[in-house]
């Protein structure tokens, strides 16, 4: 590509001139954009830009089979936007996310590459509104790729990748399932689970999070297609836009429908919002196993040390020999990132008025890195922090025999009252539960025998009463 | 009740004795609590109170069954939840919000006012701990109240309030299925539409809502009872959860289950979340709706004044005769309260650390209270709003007609770029875009025909092409 | 007071009749409001009320001084303003928070409680509009007594709750100057930090909290009295703003200000919005000090067991003689509710249009609540858990020669990567740092001296290098 | 540069070797970290990596003069630094945001990439952490270039940004000064203003925007620097901090401060949370401004239509000759942005744990983007619409004597209700105020005279009583 920035064409749309970089595949309306809008310098996500692709062949193809447009017209669009969908003109895609709120910009800049490209191919001009456009708006196509890329990216990447993280947490749940350890609620020492246990409770996190994802996808690959300006439908052909959703159904394999209600699809982003709570959710139990495992590997020597963490890096720039667990903090920022990008989207998704939501790629961009994020985030700690932890089974043990709420099983035989005497006076005294029940003289008095003491007292059993 | 605060008696715990005031029935940790936590004089939500009795008095009952405590205990238990249930002791909860995190002191709560009403009604000594608290922790306990409390509140009280919004906003979407009216994108002139398009639009909205909750509930219902102090179960009886799930779920008529991994269930409580952020979503949904109707109310000379809403109070305390949108206004400020509260459990569901979750309490006010407020609120909205709404359809079909997009299908004749030119001329003119065609020559040069013009410009054809 | 509820009277209003309890001081538009809104069950908080009797009060006398109304009416205006304000007539304040979004029905209510207590002590009429409101809107005077009630709240309340915090945090940094222990940066062992150094920067955090809210009083203590309907100040006499707020200044001892802009102060909360920020700034560092407390807390015997709380309340209803750090909790729970809060406030401060923002209760209740629960607990915390705290600092010594990071002092003597091995090797073995030393012979080689050695490896000297 | 991927080196650090690109300036641990955080692709903000360099040149300068360092590495790495704080080698700044939460990465990447161009300088070693990080540590260095940034940012671009805003509202301020139209209220119609004082209102608003940013500057530009690892300054000589933030703030012109408590200022980032809560506060205005600039301009035929803005690009891919509010669409999205970073840095804010927050780079990220955004936003905003904006000074005029509130002078001289009766009289009729007053006998009865009348119903007069 020659990017030359001093040549220039000259293009015009429907307002008049506008001079376009000669190499550019966009036209008018992106440059006006490109001007319009220096804001922030991020574009629409690579997942974002092929689903529009997407959008473009299929209804091309719809367009010629209902005779809106000619065959080879839509077969030059088919070719350029397989093109565009693979990721080979990026470049022209230079329209910042902070735009128009309708994406009608984005949705332009679509039409005007893929015509640049069909009319480059066909020999014959192609139009970006009256061919690569018939039949659509940008208020129906731009929602509509927002969800198609959402419903791709979660069933595609980030789905598959919980199941990764799940499986190595559950791999470790069975590894570690005799790992004893002082159960800890309040931070404070309570009675024993094993590490298994707790390895196990994380994947359930993780699994539970796919099931969520998977509730909501109903309304997530519901499309707003056919629709066009404000739901009517105008100017749309019958049958387009079920050709057209089966068609990208078809190619992508997603389990993408149809609105049920036009005038709901067009004027409310709902199902954005509640996928992006879905990730939210993920983004808060992630943390809570983060900073569980993080806590678990405190130390060496003045933390809790129950575990080890693979070492990746140095750990500071001044104290020798530092490692620390660089995984799971950018786990937690992750999930800080997804849920400030959820507040972003619950306000924009609040923020339509009548016929359109006009915060549409603000939401785009939200949800989409988050799903981008979270699969990224998963995949690294599965493979670069669960797959690699060994544990201190020993000092973990250590623990669960040295806590005073080992009492617990005894309040069966002694009530609660006197089993906390118990505990306290232990602690106090420095002594194990055994020795302080025996001094305090319950089992002389027959209130347990030693056997139901010990059996009371083995932590390993507590954890499977 | 005789209040007075100046007779006292002296109750014990583990920890010593403490003064009562006589006419509690709640006693010593009670008290305690009283004493540590005078924070917000909020308590806990009736709803949560009604779901403590209930699993209180389910436990009861299984635990005679299996035999931990004798069947007359059980049966003194049982009659006083269900006294707690109905409401009847309520005064006896005074346990403020901000407490501990496990809610302990308001399950310890329960567990004296169920002992003292209990020994009253047997005669004999009936223990909060070793009877009413049997093979139950706080840990188990509280939370699984939480979620019978939400998974009953949902159910029973939101899902039929938003089908009562719901069928009011569907009548509305028949009653104005002919009032053709502009559409508006971008808060522009747009293409026109029926006013009961949006309504059906609104009524979509509220459906999905209640599909939302639907989809959730399955992690909603699910208990963490029998997990006790940290998930084991440890001094449980065998058949003891599954025991008082069932009977809890017979009673209440709810859906509930029982947490399939009991260390995700005790450690977190992303279930409390999803629910969160569907609600929160509802949030979204009922923000667009409120403010739609806001606007297309606004005036009534010098906003749009599409509709009036009933009249239900003086606006003004200065201009007279105003009135005011005044329970849209109410629904946007429930809409923003849930907003933060949905913050605010989505922060604590966070913070959990190993096998427990201490911010139960703040995440019960939260959410019960946001499901409270939606329900009431979407009932008002329904019966004292939507209800009476009137459209004001020749304004209506003015606004449609006047529109500059109604340009729009001419496309199809003329493309897009002379049906831009079509409309700016009209709106610089001051003409109607059917002058301006005809000015234009279209119709003589052959572009299109006087029928397809007339046919292409009718307002009500164009809301269903 | 007598509350037959089915004893009634006839009031009238604008609109007509309406029936209102006989007890009631309240009139026609109070029970309007009441009817109309029955939705949370939650009025405005008591300093709100106070707030607006306060302005009441000081309208009244500006009035009569400037003939709006009688002298006597004023007076009697007063004189049952004094008693609303200092919660004698609470009960007739029945208004639901979520109610129309001015706040007008509950600027009516302060005007008809006004009113007829004015009128049973003068007896003769007076108005709640023409008499009590004279001059005013609730436009104005609504939102005024937000900022009246915050700005007395925060400075004389939360501010000297927090200096409070301060206080106790600073004796405790006192107490514990030469309390050496590990630093623990990333939760790993780092360098040696004395607890008192820790305890010095929770108050410095603390202080900040102060400074922070001092830096946005002169946005918060701005009034936009005066601007009536639509900040034009129409039906208002000349000077009367500046005199009431003069009046109400005096009478409380705050720094009141007239808004600079009266257009920007009736259009926009944006001062309740930026001190709700410096709140939610507030529960971040309260929830981090918390955190560090808990922690250092944790154990007794499996946790990090730095430090001891007071023993307040048992801590398990299952497991005998655990305490847990209750006072902590609340302080993260009442920090998520701050959080959350501080959500609602900015998206209602976000939702205003044109001469009025109309989430004015919301945002009120919110707020109030807000500085109300940080006061509360941050008492608490500094009485109740801060006060008590007891040091291990045998434990806390303990740590702090463990941690590899005790060799960072060495790297002037051997560099980096050197001190990095040794660091290791020492972990690896099980060793001290200076065994590793010695044993690797950087003495015997010259790299330093036996007495730089050790002075290098004094753990209290690194905390004040 | 030579970039070929297929030609690496063999870097090593203390934990071993590594392969690095041949081409790369960068060395082992920006190695190690570009492999183990492939999540974002998102690298620090510019004004970051500069803030970076400037720290480091002005460390080197005073590790020289302390004699620390050789003079001539020294100036080798500050002729570097320079090279980098301008922008040169930003390629070789590869490390992904999300990283280790302390930022030491980037800080090692810095360190690594001045040392190679140091040593290519001079010909001999310059050590990355025993030359160019001597005296520091990420944990102080890291988070100072985060306040030094964003300082920076605000002060030298977004604080300019506004002032430009301001300007440009208050140039339509007075532009529009007589341009008298209805107030709305509740969106209902009110008595009158100015457009002038609406304009007023948001230059206002805009101004409480600098002052808001400016009170919490004494926090933003209190640096870290001095704490090294822990706050306690281990490994620094005495004066040094003193000297580089000197340095710093002499060659930056920024009012850098050190901090006046190091644990504080280690342990917690209260001054960024502070700081993006006042960017909050501003994209709270905005969106308030923006959406009333937004409903002022909808229509043109079916929306209120009092102004118009300027026509930037077509409005529509569908609906001809549309021109749509785009950069104010873009403003709403840069606040909603604003909003959820801030909930990202809050949350963030809130996770530090003893001595070390960990969450710094997503802070960094998050704050520093929002200054970008609202700066570039802001300018576009002022240019592109704020200064094109044409009021239709009739049709407001229109509006404004149409208001049935304009009857609110009438209160005086008939009081509220009767003024009322007058209000919905003539709405129900159709006819304007003046002949409902006239109509009812007011004139005649003598309640007013028809010159009072006249004067007071003066739409224009009623704005500036």
């Amino acid at each position: 590509m020659t990017t030359d920035a001093n040549q220039y064409r000259t293009e015009h749309d429907s307002m008049g001139e506008v001079r376009v970089p000669a190499y550019a595949k966009w036209r008018a309306q992106t440059q006006r954009a490109v001007e319009n809008f220096p804001i922030s310098g991020q574009r629409l996500e690579r997942a974002h830009i092929e689903a529009l692709a997407r959008v473009k062949s299929a209804a091309a193809k719809v367009n010629a089979d209902l005779g809106v447009i000619d065959r080879d017209v839509a077969d030059a669009i088919r070719a350029a936007a397989a093109e565009v969908a693979e990721g080979r003109w990026d470049e022209h895609f230079p329209v910042d996310v902070f735009q128009t709120g309708s994406g009608t910009s984005s949705n332009m800049n679509t039409n005007e590459v893929l015509a640049t490209l069909a009319t480059e191919r066909l020999g014959r001009d192609v139009h970006p509104n009256d061919h690569v456009n018939a039949s659509q708006s940008s208020n129906d196509v731009f929602p509509s790729s927002i969800h198609i890329a959402a419903t791709a990216a979660v069933t595609g990447e980030l789905i598959p990748a919980l199941d990764h993280l799940a499986a190595a947490l559950e791999r470790k749940s069975v590894e570690f399932a005799d790992v004893v350890k002082s159960g800890r609620t309040h931070l404070m020492d309570a009675t024993p689970v094993t590490l298994g246990q707790e390895f196990g409770g994380y994947a359930a996190q993780v699994r539970y999070a796919v099931e969520r994802l998977t509730a909501s996808l109903p309304r997530l690959a519901e499309l707003p297609l056919g629709g066009t300006a404000v739901g009517t439908g105008i100017n749309t052909p019958p049958g387009f836009s079920a050709a057209v959703i089966a068609e990208v159904a078809h190619e992508t394999g997603l389990p993408l429908t149809e609105a049920r209600d036009h005038f709901e699809a067009q004027g409310a982003r709902d199902g954005l919002v509640e996928t992006s709570g879905q990730l939210r959710t993920l983004g808060v139990s992630l943390t809570k196993i983060a900073n569980d495992v993080r806590w678990m590997a405190s130390g060496p020597r003045t933390g809790l040390a129950e575990i080890s963490l693979p070492d990746l890096q140095p750990g500071s720039s001044i104290m020798p020999g530092k490692v620390n667990p660089v995984i799971p903090e950018a786990v937690l920022m992750v999930a800080a990132q997804v849920t400030g990008a959820d507040a972003t989207v619950a306000a924009a998704g609040a923020a339509g008025n009548f016929e359109l939501n006009v915060m549409l790629p603000v939401i785009a961009k939200n949800l989409l890195e988050s799903v981008r994020l979270l699969t990224n985030v998963s995949r690294l700690f599965a493979d670069r922090t669960v797959d690699g932890i060994v544990a201190h089974a020993e000092r973990a043990r250590q623990y669960a025999e040295s806590s005073p709420s080992v009492v617990t099983p005894l309040n069966k035989y002694i009530g609660y009252e006197e089993a906390a005497k118990v505990a306290k006076k232990s602690l106090a005294d420095g002594t194990t539960i055994r020795e302080t029940v025996l001094a305090l003289g319950y089992v002389e008095r027959g209130d347990l025998t030693l056997e139901q003491l010990d059996a009371a007292l083995d932590v390993l059993r507590m954890t499977h009463p």
